[in-house]
């Protein structure tokens, strides 16, 4: 057993691997190194500090307990050195010595070990624009970073801010200052959706539909060009290629790149991601380095891919394995499969997988079923619609990826979840059929919307149900002379009766086996219902009756008015 | 492809079957029948109609837009005959026909069949006590039986109830009668804890605290003997073991027996479990007969064993792919792993494979860990204490079941059906450390509680944790004289300092590694901290101090609240 073990890193990974080791390893003598003062911290709740709903920064380094994770809490309480506001310098591999450099004094040091593991993390990207130095201008790297821009808030001194960057932090932040604080927010993307590294189109646009509807103004398709000082009062000018805004900060959300400069310079191997290299048992090309967190590269267990993949959660996974085998035991990290979860504003989040474009990038030929349906049973009060977006791979229908999106973010997280977990083993479209999760009215349906999402995309393979995507619908319907049958009821059909005239034509479900003389024979149709189940049984119905133009709207009506509020 | 179908018994297996079959191959020629007026309803919303959270009996049969699933809706939207207050008498295998009789005319006639579906469902087990049949002794059957019972109430005839069976109907309909409807109920069980077959002791002990603390009397260990009709007013007197209870109305709620007469009568093969035998594809052993639902058996996939499992969800599945493989096609229904959940008031259980007890049956030699943690990041506000007890096989490591409780049920069901999906691949303890669900701070912690589930059974396991359930910790707490080390802070201890006086010994964390020598070295310690963490960590550091003879309370005060809320 090793007996001097120094780690570069002192939030998530870092303490994790300190923790279980010295639990493994009384005898261990471990040393904890960060060049910050604040360590061990949350740094996924950093949003919610800025936005209010966690008021005391402490709380985001304290344990459940209330003990605050400070130096003393790890020698005290856990029997681990920490050494913080000082920096890894260089690392002497055949040494076996690690020279830091104490930042308040200037002193260096050199620390000899038996382990060494980087848990080096990831800097914000700063974009190439100019502009991104100015004092207005903020990221959201630490703990500092976040109590800036609060202070500035509590001070009353930001009432417009741009954030630049629609990916998961962009998008917590824009809520963050948009909804407690009330700033005009304005979240710019350069792609044309937000969360683009995240979601595929159909669960994106529900999401961008809830930043908006919560007042946050949405730039998508703009490339931020510069941004230039306010001249005569603090504050910055954006310049995109669409806009000029003037905002009294920036926060920029451009992704992380990882730490990797101390691991380069010591000659340990880089991906091609930019991540160190790491082996199933999380060691470097040097079997005396161990690294994890941030600073990693990770086999995406789906694409088979190197990729990063920069989350707490996985972090911490990692310290508990880099511990076990640290201290001579076996323990694998195999890779990731990107299970993600967000909360904006009222709407939960949640993936796995690949999204559309990447499968296609990764060389799947993919489609997907979309699918709305309550969490609950229908017929139990309390239930929230559901919106599931499942993605095959057409020929071997094996999963390649979930997304979801709904109110109720703990049942949308748990429908993900419950797929995400078997990602890995390969397994097709038929399982997500019959998963087997639990039934109870007040938590699910007896065919539960996971399943559906399964069964949709079990029929659109099978050639019955020939999909279109709430959003393609809209846009088709918007510039093509193509009609509606809509199959609900009458009473739901009215206003678009009025609003459409001859384009929209409704002939109840119960009356679509005796009218069906009435549905126009040669020509293309959209065919509508609440949620899509019952536009897929007209569809089936009308095929049969050599009716085969048809395209059935996924996700129905409940889909186009997650997608588009303004749809009468 | 076969142009005759018909159907035996119309609720869950035998709509679905009908309604897939038809959008498969609408020339089809599909006959439904039941028994029953009322088809196609939710049974599992039953407890809900009684208790008042369903006011409509029609919510219960009608479907998520609205329309009410009756004869004529099957016919208008679907295109499938159904025959109501029909009674399938005889199976005649050799000519392919069913002999049916009209229950309102007595009339019979003869159905020919290519395909047959035996969705015939179980019944309500009738205990062996005399009494069984009296007026007010009801069962939950069917709708007919809520109506019943839900008149007699809304009539204020009913005061007082015994529920006779605490399995999931037996505690569902105690919260029925007891919460809106303020009628003081006894839940009667003969085994020792509530959802004997269903739960461990840890979990179930939550459920029943649960029972109590909203005012169900809860009567373990009782054997009724007989119920008998109260003199001088409508309702029963149940004589149990213990006590003599007089009511206004029993419940029956001692399981269900599937309904088999027909099928055995047709010489079809019935399982040692009692339901009918089937194959992966559900068919019988008549190969143009296939059956699913409440009245077949199933292969536990953990177990191996063959059970019964009288759930919708399962119902439904099945019926997909029994549709499927009539139609021509290939689908598989390859077992059940017992995944279910249920609500009790306010607590959301879930569970899925064996229990500890089963497992000892099955020949496993089970462990298994019980943790507390909150269900979202701890410095998040909103997060309700989640309790999960994990089940592994000692030598292979193999996970064999998974339970769970708490106040945020889909919450609850999210751990539990992420580790449930995967129980028929056989996974590991290290499977659970790792899995992969997401993470943001409102939905999960870091390392979630799902995942520290594993990480303590694998502690536990490695022989680094050794624990005592919390409920044994009471037990002997109570019965032995064996002392409390309390490493929570001093103003937590106080409390019980002043309750227990020596018995009591507290040492905070952040002191034990100073204050070590205070530890009485030779006799043994209960170690406690707020949900199990802490006191592990602290056992860890005493055995390396040659203080071993310790025992880690699972789950903190957390779960000894959880159990015992009067435990000061």
């Amino acid at each position: 057993m090793p007996k001097e073990i120094v780690i570069v890193g002192a939030v998530a990974v870092g303490p994790k691997v300190a923790c279980r080791l010295k639990r493994l390893e009384p005898e261990a003598n471990i040393t904890l190194i960060d060049r910050d003062d604040l360590i061990s911290y949350g740094g996924c709740g950093i949003p919610y500090y800025v936005g209010g709903d966690i008021n005391d920064l402490e709380d985001l380094y304290s344990t459940s307990s209330h003990a605050v994770r400070d130096q003393a809490f790890f020698e005290n309480c856990k029997g681990i050195n920490v050494l913080t506001r000082v920096e890894a310098v260089e690392i002497d591999r055949n040494g076996k010595k690690l020279k830091v450099k104490h930042l308040e004094s200037g002193e260096e040091e050199s620390l000899g070990y038996d382990k060494l593991v980087l848990a080096t993390g990831a800097s914000p990207v700063i974009p190439p624009f100019p502009g991104g130095d100015l004092p207005r201008v903020f990221t959201l790297a630490d703990l500092h970073d976040a109590e800036k821009i609060k202070k500035l808030m509590s001070q009353g001194r930001v009432g417009t801010a741009a954030v630049i960057g629609a990916g998961a932090i962009g998008l917590e932040i824009s809520e963050a200052l948009a909804d407690l604080w009330g700033i005009e927010t304005t979240l710019i993307e350069m792609e044309d959706q937000v969360l683009p590294t995240i979601l595929g189109k159909c669960i994106a646009r529900i999401a961008a539909k809830e930043m908006e509807k919560k007042g946050v103004n949405l730039l998508l398709s703009e490339r931020v060009l510069q941004i230039t000082g306010r001249e005569g009062s603090d504050g910055c000018v954006v310049k995109t290629s669409n806009n000029v805004l003037s905002v009294d900060i920036v926060v920029l959300a451009a992704g992380v790149r990882p730490n990797t400069e101390l691991a380069q310079n010591a000659g340990l191997s880089v991906g091609i991601s930019g991540g160190i290299v790491v082996d199933r048992r999380m060691r470097t090309s040097d079997p005396n380095i161990y690294a994890g967190g941030d600073c990693v590269e990770l086999q995406n267990l789906v694409s088979g891919e190197n990729t990063l993949m920069a989350l707490g959660s996985l972090a911490n996974r990692q310290g508990r394995v880099i511990a076990t085998n640290i201290s001579g035991g076996q323990s694998h990290f195999r890779g990731t499969v990107g299970t993600f979860c967000l909360k904006i504003f009222d709407l939960g989040i949640s993936k796995a997988g690949l999204t559309y474009r990447q499968a296609k990038l990764t060389g799947f030929d993919p489609v997907y079923a979309a699918v709305a349906q309550a969490d609950h049973a229908h017929f139990y009060p309390s239930s929230e619609m559901t919106y599931i977006s499942l993605i095959a791979d057409r020929r071997s229908r094996k999963i390649l990826g979930v997304e979801a999106a709904g109110k109720n973010g703990d049942a949308v997280k748990a429908r993900v979840d419950a797929v995400a977990v078997l990602l890995k083993y390969g397994v097709d479209v038929d399982d997500v059929c019959g998963l087997e999760t639990g039934y109870a009215p007040p938590f699910a349906s007896a065919m539960d919307v996971i399943n559906n999402a399964g069964n949709a995309l079990d029929n659109i393979l099978a050639g019955s149900n020939r999909p279109i995507d709430a959003a393609d619908f809209l846009f088709d319907f918007a510039h093509k002379e193509i009609k509606v049958l809509d199959i609900r009821g009458e009473k739901e059909a009215v206003p678009f009766l009025q609003k459409y005239g001859s384009r929209w034509l409704n002939i109840p479900q119960d009356q679509l086996r005796s009218r069906v003389a009435e549905v126009p024979q040669n020509e293309p149709l959209f065919l509508l219902c609440d949620t899509g189940p019952r536009s897929y049984e007209a569809q089936v119905y009308l095929s049969s009756q050599g009716i085969t133009d048809t395209f059935n709207i996924q996700g129905g009506f409940a889909m186009i008015i997650a997608t588009d509020p303004e749809f009468i």
